[in-house]
């Protein structure tokens, strides 16, 4: 280890046996926490090139269980979003695909710090089981194309070990590291379709256009070299993704949106992302996909795919045909502009903070959520608004939060005399 | 302490309260191994600036005992080699520089690997006592000018906690830690005036000049900034020094060289040393101290003064007296060449590498150590020899190993045709 170190360290090329010693070594307690340590930074400062961070990905793809999803052929198809504030895509996007054809077999996570999780959203739905077992997950999506379970505990363990790290030594921002993290679990869940939604601005991980075009670039890399189909499709993520935060508001929110009445910018990219999924699985032409999907939704054909799913995974579907059903939060707090104006701008990292104050997501890891918490923007970037008009509302259970709740969330907002240019939704796709 | 990994991962100056955290947070504990081996690899990659090095070093110096010279007022000296093959100087040069007028409270650590330390050396001798405590170590020096004793337990913790680490997470080679883990442990042990004998070459630490000079500017800022006068001697080690390299055998050497009639690059080299030392103490032109230096050695003074030390410091003077009492090893190895020419090249870490073989020297931090065992060179790096003429002769206690040895030593051996050109013994001074 001390020679693999040094050679990086040095900024050369480390070779497959000694990345895979590395992460063999690492995953089983043999390398210590300090030597990982130093490697990381090492490969943070000096880079990787697309050989290596292929074996470094394949490496950890292999270091656990890896799902076999080929009696799904060519159809299996998955989708990853490099984490948002209100991204609920997943739920709206892969009905959509599913009836397209395509099969989607999937394991999502949850949230951690100012980003929501897919399987938190799904759990705010009473009965929908996020466990389930690989032969029920292969059963459920060969019946109804759709499977979504939570994370199983020994998928890409080396990767889980290899984050955690990561997360304590200022090792995070690199690309390689970052690109091997993502794909290493991706090619682990055995889809051979993979759409990759990575987020831009505020309230992502990628701030800058560039550095996610490369991150995109680097995944695209990846899963070419490992035979996957992978595109990935840049999006905006300078204010948050609809107007609802918060586990059950998102739930509410998609299934708004699969009913034909959501938010516009929410159902265009989750048709393009599900259209980018059929494409790449049925071989048929993207821009034919993407009519199609938009189809799936005015016909009710998506609508009824999701119910459908919430059903086989034992969620009752009555909150999802009567969304009053979800329980509220018991306190509603309105924030008032203080200006008039336009809003110039409106920080989505802020903002998912301010859902985690309110109890809505984990500061930490096995932190408890209360579902009903979180935030309906009712106006949003680009809109005028008059000083003391409401803009958000803020649910919570919490006590003696109001005014800090108010406080943050105008801080979060930014009034200008000059209506914002527009922001793209979609920035590019790299394939 | 994630934020100042990160600081330096992104290539900026920590700053001095920063630097203090870290070293005091990672000496008690507070800050686990994988973080501190995070932010060394961040520091060796991106480097430290004078001030930081200073005040790690600083910091360092003061994270545990500190050993308080003031009695001994401007005369404190001390000395230190970064580490080589038959560097037996320290035995030589500070009897010379007592003479001179120094006063020498000095610590030697032991050796390491292909490099050998003055205290095993010191302990080949019959009774000598290489613990002293705080206060006869100044009670000797204050009557004789010079005690030398081992380091203490307690000397800049700090520094030894963080050798540790980067001994195994490739992050040894960093000027600024190199040079703040060398100078932290001469600021605690308090002498005023600091000589570093810098070795260059082959056998050494630092491989070239360039390297070698940079290290050496990077110690003398710190003791500037530190307020300690620092010089720093680069010198040749590309062969072993002098022609002894083995405990007891580098003792019988520097006693020849005290009575006059020892090798004359170790005589020389001992008396530069002494002079620079004697010179910033006194205050006094180098020239004039490096004349006076010759003429303690030739008068007998310096070896007055070498008997004077080992006597008091318990050992049994008999022994240096008569150097023929001295055990010697029961094996006699002689080494003959096997081609005729000039030797052109006596690689020194190789030389220093069958001393350990030998069981002369330590692979692993607690070996013990064969006091008897080395190797005498009969001939040097520009001598002319016949096939199959004597060039060296190895000392071993250890049986089965005759042959390896003498392979090893003609491995390390280059003849050529032509005479090599002559190498200076000091390439520069810093100041």
């Amino acid at each position: 280890m001390y020679s693999i170190i040094r050679k990086k360290r040095d900024g050369k090329e480390l070779s497959r046996e000694e990345i895979q010693k590395f992460v063999k070594g690492y995953t089983n307690g043999e390398i210590p926490d300090y030597q990982a340590a130093a490697l990381l930074m090492a490969i943070c400062l000096n880079g990787m090139n697309e050989r290596e961070t292929t074996d470094l990905t394949m490496a950890m793809a292999h270091s656990g269980d890896t799902i076999d999803l080929s009696m799904l052929g060519e159809l299996s198809s998955d989708k990853h979003s490099s984490g948002g504030v209100g991204d609920k895509t997943t739920l709206i996007a892969i009905p959509i695909a599913a009836v397209l054809g395509c099969k989607i077999a999937k394991m999502s996570g949850r949230g951690l710090g100012h980003t929501g999780g897919t399987i938190d959203k799904l759990e705010s739905i009473e009965g929908y089981l996020t466990e389930l077992s690989p032969q029920k997950l292969m059963e459920q999506t060969q019946k109804i194309g759709i499977a979504l379970t939570a994370q199983s505990g020994n998928l890409a363990p080396a990767d889980k070990k290899i984050y955690a790290l990561r997360d304590v030594t200022a090792t995070v921002d690199s690309i390689p590291l970052i690109a091997s993290s993502i794909m290493s679990k991706k090619l682990a869940s055995g889809a051979k379709n993979i759409v990759l939604d990575v987020k831009v601005g505020s309230g992502a991980f990628m701030k800058d256009i560039e550095s996610a075009r490369s991150l995109a670039k680097c995944m695209v890399e990846i899963g070419r070299n490992c035979k996957r189909n992978v595109r990935a499709i840049l999006t905006n993520m300078d204010v948050p993704l609809g107007s609802c935060v918060g586990n059950s508001l998102e739930v509410i929110e998609s299934v708004n949106v699969l009913k034909g009445k959501g938010d516009k910018n929410l159902l265009d990219i989750s048709c393009i992302l599900a259209a980018h999924m059929a494409s790449m699985a049925l071989r048929k032409p993207y821009e034919k996909m993407l009519q199609e999907a938009y189809n799936a939704v005015k016909s009710g054909a998506a609508y009824g795919k999701f119910l459908t799913w919430i059903k086989e995974q034992g969620g009752n579907i009555a909150y999802i045909e009567d969304t009053d059903l979800f329980e509220k939060a018991s306190k509603e707090i309105e924030v008032k502009c203080e200006k008039t104006g336009y809003i110039s701008s409106l920080d989505a990292q802020a903002v998912g903070n301010i859902c985690v104050e309110a109890g809505g997501g984990r500061k930490e890891k096995g932190d408890k959520i209360d579902y009903s918490a979180g935030i309906v923007l009712i106006k949003q970037r680009g809109d005028w608004v008059e000083k003391g008009e409401i803009i958000a509302k803020i649910y919570t259970n919490k006590g003696n939060i109001t005014e800090k709740l108010q406080k943050d969330f105008l801080s979060a907002v930014e009034i200008s005399d000059e209506c914002p240019k527009q922001q793209p939704l979609v920035y590019e796709v790299v394939e």
